[in-house]
């Protein structure tokens, strides 16, 4: 299936095609940037000669046909070198001349930092330190999932590599011996501000990469010979992911800026001095002309879609994150598609069960958050439908990577348990009080919180067949179950637990507050206040509809949340009553109460955390009165 | 000053002594679960005789004086081993047994994860891989900003070391040769769902810190003898920091659990057997009495308050970036606490201006938000404070070191540079569109978001006298000087730009967007439709008298911000119409219409990112009219 045994027997370009693809490379590079007025030419400059040998002589892939399942994936970590990207594109024919010369402007899908906008690209990279852990996620899905013939290749700035996630994508990929993936470090020693830590000490980066198990090897970047040599290297090399750590020159062959600090980001100075300088135009270009790729069957996902998801007896008790934990594991069983990856809490977020059930479907990311959300963004662009879970608090951890996928136009979705003060004596280091926020945040992102196991389940489907980054977040105590399990909660949906014509106010729960609003609708009932309850389960989108039909009944919300007052529920109620477009028609606005996390928990028991925050029933009962301006 | 050539000189508990505290911390241990009903006994069982050893002979503290400058610092970044750790208290006499039996308790400070409500405590750990960087950024401020004797001790967990912040950390203190630093790695092979990647292989850990200049000691974490000696040599270790690698049995010492798979995170099943297998309740207990700190004067800190803060020129023109940089650097000359961070991004963020004038109080953190954040945490637990800064996208990285610090009750300010579309041509990775989602739902947060020059360089000098976290949001691009140098700038304020009786809408703006909205009200009072235009520069706190006193005058508030709808400014001036107290009177509620960024930018000059978005001028003035149902 592989070719890692011959790696020569189909080379393509000779030396001399090597050199003028690497200068034309740099021409084009130092062009683009030229005529964008902004740009990164001499971060692109030193890495045109270890991308010239890739791309004439290792890289198998068919541009034609971006989709094919054997085709190699190459990522630019350092997403800022675009001009040589673009270049690379421009070489192989997928992007004319012309379109090149759009660099960075208004409408051009040529931006900045690479986007999958084009067809040719995985991720959105340029926050930094993101390639590695996408491509070691990408390693392992083709290889140990797939089982398919694609290797990845990495490109890295040096700098780079002091953010943590490249070290948990290091051990992940070292640990899974993934000698399907190939990290080129192109070590041009000079960062944005200045020098790097370890300036062009390449043994310093090799002895990491070592350390974390990976083969490594050590290269002028700028000798062609002897990159191809390492890329030969890496192909022959069993067992281990390869580094490839290159001394380059940042700037390299434009006299002005080689190797000089005060260049980052920005044009060389005088553009046709640069490109006398690196040889002139090219005239009749050699351009590049990739190996296709080794064929390959998609992956096989073996489904039973008659399989039923569990439902739950009304009147019993179970916690979300436990019904979750089921409703995965049938899902995964009436979809082959289905991948669930965890942050070494599975027994706790309820993924236990998925493992149990679908071992061969099942990572464990261990307790590295940045690559759990990379694993699951690499996962979906080969096809797959992940679910990351972890506790929702450590989900923060992952959010550059989360707020990266919404660039990257990624697919996923994401389980956060133990959410909230009702986790009890814990305390505030495990509670998620900001997840919400977060989530809402993204950008096409779906937020849906359920109150109950019958709900959870019906949205675990919801989830697996929605689009964007898809939140669902659990409790960690068992809640009683009320709604039956035929019950239907669509995306942008509520439900109206309790509510009739003569209803003075409205309480806006989700989640384990939609309980405590019940205990308190019903006892200000026996009192003879009748109070509307609503289940606003999906945060975003949120159901404007029956918010604003409550508020024209009842003229006053009472949102209830455990969580911290800002970006999650009440803002979510609030947002109802805004409008995006001023033209619409002015409509009465609401009174709005909102109950919240408004302090710094501690430890307690579970009802006694609610009770603290003043979001349990007897609060929200109190608030209902105050509201109506009765007294208690 | 420091001690480190003799470590045995002094050295108090002897082999008896040690095993006897060992056994006391367990037997503590296990009580102080079995009385709470919950907790992590196993994890503290395994590090016992780690601790006893560090406590009895090594430890310097002063328990009576938790800040004496010479007390060295003890971290438990197995934050679950509260147990251990609050027996070790017991041990001292810190805590009474009575108090100890309070453990996760409402109301008590002995919460199950540690937090700084303990004077003893100075971070709150339980979101694993924070230890070691808060450790990190504590040794080198002890070693290399106040010269002082204090070394910094570390308690780890094994399955922690898949954070990537661990790897940020292990650099950061290799490369500043810490030797006041060590590390605990306690190995129990076991994690929370079940066995970790290396298990017992002492080596894999040693391998890995080796590489990153570490000096690495592995040791049978329960033999004392070896322990001691371990100690022993990390003090006499000069030019790196020391980590000490131990293999331990998680539950060791009681039966029952020991070594076993599903025990993490409970008490033992028989509280009664397991002390009876500890040899029972201690009755004589020898306790432990550390060592006294080295005398260390407090830190110099040489402040010349009547240096000025700079001042702008109304009608010039700056970026508010540069305006804080040079803000920053002159109140750095004011006061002699202020030390900035940076994530090699200085050059661009403003921070180099400090660094020019300040190097010595200047902290290059390279690309490693994670160590970024947690250096300022630490920096604050001495008395010092913290400006940290990289790109407003990349302080997503460090979101969980951020909510921890709130925990942690931390005070440190942190700016975030290249807000929003208005960057330009780097595109959306580069632009913070989420930060004021992520910055407001943090627990006591001040969101500040300046507009001009001198607005920024008077909410520097706010933020510096501040508490909790306070942001400051900053744009990339240069704009108009439009407030002169004397203009106050309260937290909690906003400034009135446009503003009359007859005002028919309200225009709510902050930072790039004020400058739009004064643009669209001029256009339109060229009309005749006179619009009210708020600066809202405090995004939290938010001045809802404004805001409510604009919705009585002119019944409707557009809101413009360049970052997405949800958790920023809309949802600020929502939050200013909700309750929090339900028996507040109730009030009239305004139209709101929300601008903000709803689609995924691309490349584009800074006009057209604004114009895309619909938040730039021509966008408001049609926002006013179709409000106010006029044609445009």
């Amino acid at each position: 299936m592989s070719d890692r045994s011959s790696p020569g027997a189909a080379l393509l370009a000779g030396p001399r095609e090597l050199g003028e693809l690497a200068r034309e490379l740099r021409v084009d590079s130092v062009r683009a940037a030229d005529a964008a007025g902004s740009g990164h030419p001499t971060s692109s400059l030193s890495a045109a000669d270890l991308m010239a040998v890739l791309l004439g002589r290792y890289l198998r892939y068919d541009f034609d046909n971006p989709g094919r399942p054997g085709n190699d994936h190459l990522i630019f970590s350092k997403g800022h070198a675009t001009p040589l990207l673009y270049a690379m594109y421009r070489a192989v024919g997928a992007v004319t001349d012309e379109e090149l010369m759009t660099f960075r402007q208004a409408g051009s899908r040529l931006e900045g930092h690479p986007t999958p906008r084009l067809p040719w690209v995985d991720f959105a990279t340029g926050s930094l330190g993101q390639g590695l852990p996408l491509g070691a996620g990408l390693a392992w899905t083709t290889r140990r999932l797939e089982d398919g013939p694609a290797r990845v290749w990495v490109l890295s700035g040096d700098g780079e590599t002091a953010e943590g996630s490249v070290w948990e994508a290091a051990e992940f990929a070292g640990y899974h011996r993934l000698d399907n993936l190939t990290l080129i470090v192109d070590v041009n020693r000079l960062g944005q501000r200045g020098p790097t830590r370890h300036g062009w000490d390449l043994d310093a980066y090799a002895t990491r990469f070592n350390a974390f198990g990976w083969h490594t090897r050590t290269v002028d970047g700028h000798d062609t010979a002897a990159i191809d040599d390492a890329y030969a290297d890496a192909m022959d090399t069993n067992g281990r992911p390869t580094v490839i750590i290159a001394r380059t020159l940042k700037g390299k062959g434009v006299p002005e800026v080689e190797n000089r600090e005060g260049a980052h980001g920005k044009p060389v100075p005088h553009a046709d001095l640069a490109i006398a300088a690196l040889g002139g135009e090219p005239q009749d270009r050699v351009g590049a002309h990739p190996r296709p790729p080794i064929d390959a069957a998609p992956p096989r996902r073996t489904s039973h879609a008659d399989a039923a998801a569990p439902t739950f007896e009304v009147g019993g008790s179970l916690a979300t994150r436990k019904a979750f934990g089921e409703a995965l594991a049938a899902l995964g069983t009436a979809r082959g598609d289905i991948v669930a990856l965890d942050g070494e809490v599975g027994d706790s977020t309820g993924l236990q069960a998925f493992a149990d059930r679908h071992p061969e479907r099942f990572l464990e990311c261990y307790i590295a958050e940045q690559q759990l959300i990379a694993s699951a963004v690499a996962l979906q662009t080969r096809g797959w439908v992940p679910f990351a879970s972890t506790f929702a608090a450590f989900l923060t951890r992952a959010h550059d990577f989360l707020r990266m996928a919404t660039i990257g136009r990624a697919d996923l979705c994401v389980v956060g348990s133990h959410a909230g003060t009702s986790i009890g004596q814990d305390g505030p280091s495990q509670m998620g009080l900001e997840d919400l926020a977060m989530f809402r945040a993204l950008h096409g992102s779906t937020v849906l919180y359920p109150c109950d196991a019958n709900q959870t389940a019906k949205l675990v489907g919801a989830l697996a067949a929605g689009s964007g980054i898809r939140y669902l977040r659990t409790t960690r105590g068992a809640t009683p179950v009320i709604y039956g399990p035929d019950e239907q909660f669509p995306v942008g949906g509520s439900k109206l637990l309790r509510g009739g014509s003569d209803d003075r106010a409205t309480v806006v729960a989700a989640g384990i507050t939609v309980h405590e609003a019940v205990t308190a609708a019903d006892a200000l009932a026996d009192r003879g206040i009748p109070v509307r309850v609503l289940d606003l389960y999906s945060v975003k989108p949120v159901d404007a509809d029956a918010l604003r039909e409550a508020a024209e009944v009842t003229g006053c919300l009472i949102s209830v949340e455990d969580h911290h007052p800002e970006g999650g529920l009440g803002d979510a109620v609030a947002e109802a009553f805004a409008d995006v477009d001023p033209a619409a028609p002015a409509r009465p606005m609401p009174r709005l109460v909102r109950l919240a996390v408004r302090h710094m928990p501690a430890s307690a028991s579970p009802e006694a955390q609610l009770r603290a925050a003043r979001i349990d029933a007897k609060a929200i009962e109190a608030a209902v009165l105050g509201t109506l301006g009765e007294g208690a």
